[in-house]
């Protein structure tokens, strides 16, 4: 057909889901969709291609044509393949604000594209959990949010002991610096951002750039010191702040829900400068080979706006990926087999019966709710038991011509190995 | 933010899923794969991206680079956005050819782009259901494939009134145009190549190109008359084609399985020239209005050969997109009230109780597995009431002060409209 072979391998930093990696995905995305639906979140989604200026506005010329496939169709649209569901979600909720249904408690598991260089846990492709809810500006929703957060791991038996909850709060953050600093707003911004890089410099940098911010040491020493806090004694340093009675609202009803135990308030937790306004989280990892953020999320109140003049819908979530979840689950051993559960039978054939006996067999059998499949290939009887094995069937039907004329059938039981003869009416009570 | 707003539109020919959507589109694909793991499909995927040589290898330099969405990444490989699975499967196969334990029943449910302009039920977007045998390339595996197409739309209750799968076979059809026509290979092709084009072109185009090609009006009627035959009859103008044997197996399976009331012999079914080798079939919407075209597919033997040398995989499948099936479902009139189905509670909530005792609630209700949600808005009762109906709550849990200090809660079941006080110990007891 054609004289030089294509390559059988996925583009670079994509992955192909063979049949037992679909399984896994469809198991523990399943687990997390039917958390989700038992807290009324709803489920929507949106198209792969989306317009390129929606991630500009929100990102900034450069990171979103450096960090997105995107091109010009041939009436010149400039396109993306969605790197992110952010922008998609606030047009959404854009388009039609004035008939939703506030507060929204909204999620979506999309697939995403971001043109980086393939690492570990980080593709260039993959499937992201979205958790969002819209149009509630108090704690109560962070709460809701983040017990959320806790409930999909816990679905997966994890405990405590695995993962954390850290928790941080922007307009806190804001706050405690200025009243730190004494500085005006402009002065604390940029205190903020040399903070926000603290642990991409060295320490000597890190200081020198708050000196030159007017920071002596004592002040230096205020902020090194709220690394350490509990959300009490960092919340005292700042009592008139709104975002530290957030925090302060917040763990309560945390330690109300016996939830205190997954969270920990962490000043480290910042999440860029541009984007959050309230409560930021990240879900970390405890085990020290798999140490970074698995989720993140926090406030963020301006994404609506983008889209709809005069108007502040104020959204707080969170998003996690199919990769970095399956190596929290495979790392603490979270992931039971799912791959030999439950009954599936193949019906073995021969050539001296006829076909639709076979054919028959297994209508019945799907009729009854059984998961089967008749043997199509044409190979001999041996090799069919192979396939049975290789294709984890839990249990064979053996019709040959001398049990079709006594109407009978042999069951046998790739488990435990025992064989059963069966009048061929009564195969689906086998199985019952 | 930034001055202009942004539109809130979708990307033309794509859509949006909000949750009622979403809700729709789950409870269908839901069911679709529900049907085919019974009979034993494994799911798989692959990428959105992929290498454009694959399209250009199947269907040419034009068709690939007109109908896809396609670009170059940076470092100059040639991507598209994937308009179809059937190259993307191929090349799963090929990878794995030596591991893989056929025949191999596979699905998947992709998220397809092609760049054409946008008409009812082919959007250039789609969600397309591809259903697959490899490895076996007898009528065995068509028998499979085809009944599998019945057992799908009859799992919406869809009946034989209201679709039919038409069926030929790619070799008889060769085989008995070649046997009128009294042609060579290369003149068959020809005469097949006008046939195929026969409802595109008036009548007498259709006679004139096919008397320049040496058919006499007797030939041509013998061709005409095909179109009003039954299997047999047709079958038995050249019966030692393996076509008209596969076609004559095939029906006398269904027939067997009482699956023959879904399915005519329907000479008109091609399906393009150069890919399908042997059956071939579509299921037609029954109604007019509708009369189109839902499933298509066939029999294709060398796909697989694009990417491993001297080996020859057997395929048969098809495909249905979301759109063309809800087409279906909505003017047969097969979708349920999806909607408002179950129990979904909405727990109320007053400024005078504490919110965690709220959340308590809520935390009892979803350990019981009953689907609810807090009221997390700020808004007074009668517009949680709102909320409740309009958010398809079936319950609302009602706990003012004077419930709470009593240790109760009011029930008011939103559908009967009756209202239940019980103990608040007892609440979940209320939903058993």
């Amino acid at each position: 057909m054609c004289a030089q072979l294509l390559s059988t391998h996925p583009y670079k930093g994509t992955r192909d889901f063979y049949p037992a990696d679909m399984k896994l995905r469809n198991w523990f995305f399943g687990k997390i969709r039917a958390a989700l639906e038992l807290a009324s979140f709803e489920e929507y989604n949106g198209p792969m291609l989306e317009s390129l200026e929606m991630y500009i506005a929100k990102s900034g010329e450069e990171i979103a044509n450096e960090q997105t496939y995107n091109f010009s169709d041939k009436a010149g649209r400039r396109l993306a393949v969605r790197p992110e569901m952010t922008p998609t979600v606030a047009r959404l909720v854009a388009a039609k604000i004035n008939e939703l249904n506030f507060p929204l408690k909204w999620f979506s598991i999309p697939n995403l594209y971001r043109y980086e260089a393939p690492q570990r846990g980080r593709l260039r492709e993959h499937w992201q959990v979205n958790v969002d809810i819209f149009g509630c500006d108090t704690y109560e929703a962070d709460l809701e949010v983040i017990s959320t957060a806790i409930t999909l791991l816990r679905a997966f038996d994890a405990d405590s002991s695995m993962f954390k909850v850290h928790i941080n709060n922007r307009r806190f953050f804001n706050d405690v610096i200025a009243s730190i600093a004494g500085t005006d707003a402009e002065g604390s911004r940029r205190v903020s951002k040399v903070i926000d890089r603290k642990n991409k410099v060295p320490r000597e940098v890190y200081e020198k750039d708050l000196v030159a911010l007017g920071l002596d040491g004592e002040k230096i020493a205020k902020i090194d010191a709220l690394y350490q806090m509990g959300v009490e004694e960092a919340a005292a340093l700042c009592p008139e702040s709104r975002g530290a009675q957030e925090l302060l609202d917040l763990f309560e009803a945390l330690r109300e829900l016996s939830l205190d135990e997954y969270c920990v308030f962490d000043f480290g937790i910042i999440r860029g400068l541009d984007y959050y306004t309230g409560t930021v989280f990240e879900v970390l990892d405890e085990a020290p080979e798999n140490n970074r953020a698995m989720f993140g999320g926090g406030r963020y109140d301006n994404l609506v706006g983008l889209f709809v003049k005069n108007t502040n819908v104020s959204g707080v979530g969170f998003g996690f990926g199919d990769v970095t979840l399956e190596n929290f689950l495979v790392t603490h051993n979270l992931i039971p087999d799912i791959y030999s559960e439950g009954v599936k039978v193949l019906v073995t054939k021969f050539d001296d019966v006829p076909y639709t006996e076979y054919t028959k067999l297994v209508t019945k059998l799907r009729e009854a709710n059984i998961q089967s499949s008749i043997y199509i290939g044409s190979k001999k009887f041996g090799k069919q038991i192979d396939y049975a094995v290789k294709g984890n069937y839990s249990h064979m039907v053996i019709m040959g011509s001398s049990e079709f004329n006594e109407g009978k059938l042999k069951i046998k039981d790739l488990r435990s190995r025992e064989e059963t003869t069966v009048d061929a009416e009564k195969l689906t009570d086998y199985f019952a």
